[in-house]
């Protein structure tokens, strides 16, 4: 059987944005630039116009916009996509016979070569888009076609053609058997502002008193926002705020046996009194949350809820859903287990339950209970140990119906399966960045993230801390060691969170030859002083409000690293679209020693360092000269262990 | 609606190989070792197994092979095709209940924790797969369950388990409902050992001739047979051998008006005396032709033919077919141009005639014509000139009938036209080496082919020299140059050509001023020493007898790019895939002066280097000590311009 495809000449591959050839969505942020493009070519030497169809996903018309040809058979359409939600596009090509004939005949006519003929092939081919040509686009063809011949001499012919005004009508009027069309439809996720640019801080809500020794409330938040707020964050996120389950109830320091008055792990979700739907009553009733959910948005904070799929044994779903766990034969319900080690104070769900569905159900009607409270933004704790399936199914469902919502995926997990839920729809994802602390590893890492197909699905959101690690560079960095984390993470990723306030109040003292925190708020209520200042907290805030004011922070993709002369040093450039907001950023990154480099600034397309250039320092008032090549920097972990230099671009900063 | 695949938990991604993600077939050897492989992974700890269904495409049937899990979630099958054609591949896994439960059962025993429960869960899992089993692997299930039940104490219990035996069994009775499927079915085109090997030498029959001044024979190309061979070729490839046109025929040096004698470019094909099925009548009849193609077998060489699917103004085809052809207002044809450049002595074919499908198969009844008289290695000439879905569906026509046959793409066209044609069906590809000269070039040219998705569809010939090319490298290096740029084109790709006997005859003097041979062959008939014996000869002569017996060479993608000291002095290591056949290649670049550098050897991934390596150099016998780091090198290019060091492992070389 011959192909049907005879007469499209034109091919169109590696379209871009795209992930897995399509499979997913791509993803990109409200009214920012996106580049769709493809490398799109023919046979021999004749001219190739393409397009993209574009829509957005509940419309039923497709619009037609050109792309251009870059280089090296590239072209591109810059695409601004204006609303959130799901956006499809696909890819057109066709040969232009009337660019392709212009082009011959001026070449000809230039070459004073005879034109005669030449001129009745361009009035065959005009002819021939008539065929096709409706309305005004016919009209236009028609008046052309007539001006043409009443125009006397050839070079009056040929400076009408030169200036033709009927690009736009042919393009209109093209030969549908010969138009090329590219065989999938490509999807991408439009997600606002906050899904790529994000600052998080979290902490217990039940250690929120100002008073020792009291259970917080949803109220005794509410008296700290402002602190939170001027540290410059925008989303505060709480640990799960349900009953917590009593049965096998973990102790301080995670111990097997719970004291009577020990609060038991917030993820050991549910109880007598409720599950997933309900809050721990200690804490304040639906009404308080809901006054919290509002106040946080007064001091330009969203609230995000822990959504932890699983159950502590004495969780309502047991006994009202017993097919939702798996039954032991001695007629237990199994725990979690990593064998030998038992996990006796939380069930698992069953995803091969013959009843999948309604588990599916109930769990997608939580997210949408927790969103009927005001809250958008949900921190997802281990999805990788739930169905994958679930979560592609549950995202969709919850995205078309609330596109502004963000799922943070806590997938500290094996890469395949960190990539693989960020494909199928979680917005952010937690990263390797807490383990990667050399130069070597930080830039080979960042270099993954955001210089492969990662940059299109994947969006880093670094934290130095946790409340279930912290790493020796904290432990043993102290003060120091947390500002270079801070700064690192603040910098290097759009989107950052830190697990507070132990990080500003620089709490570092580490379960014994474990990467854990001692005394873990996990297992027991603290008091803090909400009132207490550090280095910490204040280097917290410039660099929040830094981050706020340069757009080049606002993406994790546009990144440069830079040669230094000592593997203390790390520097990188972040730089926005137009090159108008450059940053330099250089940190050291040993937290007891004063190192110095040399710095060779990188080369960025499109853009030419000046021979003299003038920095700001934007972290303290400074100003220094620098050159367009090698510069030398100092830092001082105790003084200050970083440069966030504002490069002067056109003499304005 | 709920996705269907709510118990289906595995996820399988990045299926290799593959081009395109499946739109394109993968590319292979028969009786060589292809790892199918893919990344497979599931939510939490359970263990998982995968398998890949695999049949040849005109059978039913599939059968099922095991993957084997290597590192980061990917799992691998190395499969062996025993048959040329096209294969097919699709990958399936799901979550293997009885290892996963095996697997706790152990740890838990080993951990002196109770395992009555474990045990029944054990059975259960069994008794589950049982529903699925069939004949004997429901009765191997079934007598292991008794077996199991009559076993007294728990060791001994445990020790069944541990040497079970129902691996097999349990594997074949799989709940369907949980297995995940990858979505598409993957091809791999299998071809013969020549498609991934072979030596190419191109000669104009007309200029075979003992005799000066008389036009070349099929018989005279016999003759010549036994020198070709000596020198190690087993593909002889001959420009078109059909009668040329008269009309606009080009003259000595490509000059537009010819003399009465001056024989034409056989490229200009067709006269009165037929087209492309025909034979020039001084060369010889059909006859004679089929007799040079069976002769030329017993000398271990294959005839290729030429495809230049275009015109001469006077070929039947014109009148016969005019449709095919592009015709003027003035009644003219269109021949073929390059504005303001016109090309008078040919007519291309237009693709986009709307008689496309007569056109196109009357050219695949050219191709079948040939096949005809014994031929199966066609040349085809401008593929990229031509409507790229022609070859798609040509080469796909005739490779389902003639899966032997293989295809030579003539792309010195742009990288993503290049790297189509060879996804759509072109065997090999002439490529940029006639181009690359610098050590940086040939490095990443030969990276980018050997270590990009590149590696699975596109199969690099390598040509120092054409009729269309003579390079500054060979001009100017004389006869130096000649070894140096042949040598590399032998050892970087397991394919590769030469056009002679210019080559080994050392001919080196341009048309001034461009990069082409003066007096060219093309337009002229030559009179050639048959009996002229060069160093060059004698080193074509000693590495295609090295590429024969040594078979790192036999494969281009088996190599890595040593450190030197020098950029005049360029090394690399091939190597076989199990280490059995190691060779350090070192060449100097610079045809005039001696060079030395020091050597670093190339970590290799399953290979260590000794500390004393023994080295034989196969070009001319010596012998050297090397060391398992850095080693020197010291090459004279009139002596010797490289070494081909073979490398002893485990003292036998």
């Amino acid at each position: 059987m011959i192909s049907s495809a005879g007469k499209k000449r034109v091919i169109i591959s590696n379209v871009l944005p795209s992930v897995d050839d399509g499979l997913f969505p791509a993803k990109t942020i409200i009214n920012q630039k996106l580049n769709i493009s493809a490398d799109i070519f023919a046979d021999g030497h004749d001219e190739i116009a393409a397009s993209v169809l574009i829509k957005y996903s509940s419309e039923k018309l497709w619009k037609e916009y050109p792309l251009a040809l870059v280089n090296n058979d590239h072209w591109i359409y810059s695409f601004v996509p204006e609303k959130i939600g799901t956006y499809q596009f696909q890819i057109l090509a066709w040969i232009d016979a009337f660019a392709s004939w212009k082009n011959g005949f001026e070449k000809k006519y230039n070459a004073g070569q005879e034109v005669d003929v030449e001129l009745k092939i361009g009035v065959q081919i005009v002819e021939g888009a008539l065929k096709n040509a409706t309305g005004k686009n016919k009209a236009q063809l028609q008046q052309w076609l007539s001006l043409l011949n009443e125009t006397e001499g050839i070079e009056e012919k040929g400076s009408l053609i030169k200036n033709n005004t009927i690009t736009e009508a042919l393009y209109k009027s093209k030969d549908k058997s010969r138009v090329t069309t590219y065989p999938r439809i490509f999807d991408i996720t439009v997600e606002r502002e906050r899904a790529g640019f994000s600052t998080w801080y979290e902490l217990f809500p039940r250690s929120a008193s100002a008073e020792p020794g009291a259970h917080g409330t949803f109220s005794d938040v509410i008296k700290i926002l402002p602190r939170i707020s001027r540290m410059g964050f925008d989303v505060l996120y709480f640990p799960p705020i349900h009953p917590i389950g009593k049965v096998n109830r973990k102790g301080r320091n995670n111990s097997l046996k719970a004291n009577d008055d020990d609060p038991g792990s917030p993820w050991a979700i549910g109880n007598e009194k409720g599950g997933h739907k309900e809050i721990h009553s200690q804490l304040g009733t639906i009404k308080d949350f809901k006054k919290l959910v509002q106040e946080s948005k007064k001091y330009g904070l969203e609230v995000a809820m822990d959504i932890a799929f699983q159950c502590a044994p004495d969780h309502p779903y047991v006994l009202k859903h017993p097919s939702w766990f798996k039954w032991r034969p001695d007629g237990t319900v199994q725990h979690a287990e990593n064998p030998p080690k038992k996990y006796e104070d939380i069930l698992p769900f069953n995803f091969e339950s013959e009843d999948w569905e309604g588990l599916w159900k109930e769990l997608k009607s939580v997210i949408e209970y927790w969103i009927g409270t005001g809250v958008s933004i949900f921190r997802v704790d281990n999805p990788h140990t739930k169905a994958i399936p679930f979560w592609e199914w549950v995202i969709k469902e919850i995205k078309n119906q609330y596109p502004e919502t963000i799922f943070l995926a806590e997938a500290f997990t094996r890469p395949r399966i960190m990539e693989r839920l960020a494909k199928i729809g979680f917005t952010q994802s937690y990263t390797y960045f807490t383990w990667r602390h050399t130069k070597k590893e930080l830039e080979e890492y960042v270099t993954e993230l955001t210089q492969t197909n990662l940059k299109y699905y994947f969006r880093p959101n670094f934290w130095p801390n946790t409340p279930d690690i912290l790493t020796p560079e904290l432990a043993a960095g102290k003060e120091n060691g947390h500002i270079i984390r801070l700064l690192l993470a603040a910098t290097l990723s759009s989107s950052y969170g830190i697990y507070g306030p132990v990080y500003e109040l620089n709490i570092d003292e580490p379960m014994p030859g474990k990467e854990e925190y001692i005394h873990n708020e996990k297992y027991e209520i603290k008091h803090w002083n909400w009132d207490f200042y550090t280095k910490t907290y204040e280097i917290i805030s410039r660099i929040n409000r830094i981050r706020k004011e340069n757009a080049s922070l606002h993406s994790t993709i546009n990144i440069k690293f830079a040669e230094t002369t000592n593997e203390q040093i790390i520097c990188y450039v972040k730089y926005d679209e137009d090159y108008k907001n450059v940053l330099i950023i250089a940190v050291n990154l040993d937290p007891r020693n004063t190192h110095s480099a040399n710095i060779k600034l990188p080369l960025l397309e499109g853009f030419e360092w000046d021979d003299n250039i003038t920095v700001h320092d934007l972290l303290n008032g400074d100003k220094y000269h620098w050159k367009g090549d090698w510069n030398y920097v100092e830092l001082n972990p105790y003084d200050m262990p970083a440069h966030v230099l504002r490069v002067a671009v056109n003499n304005t900063i």
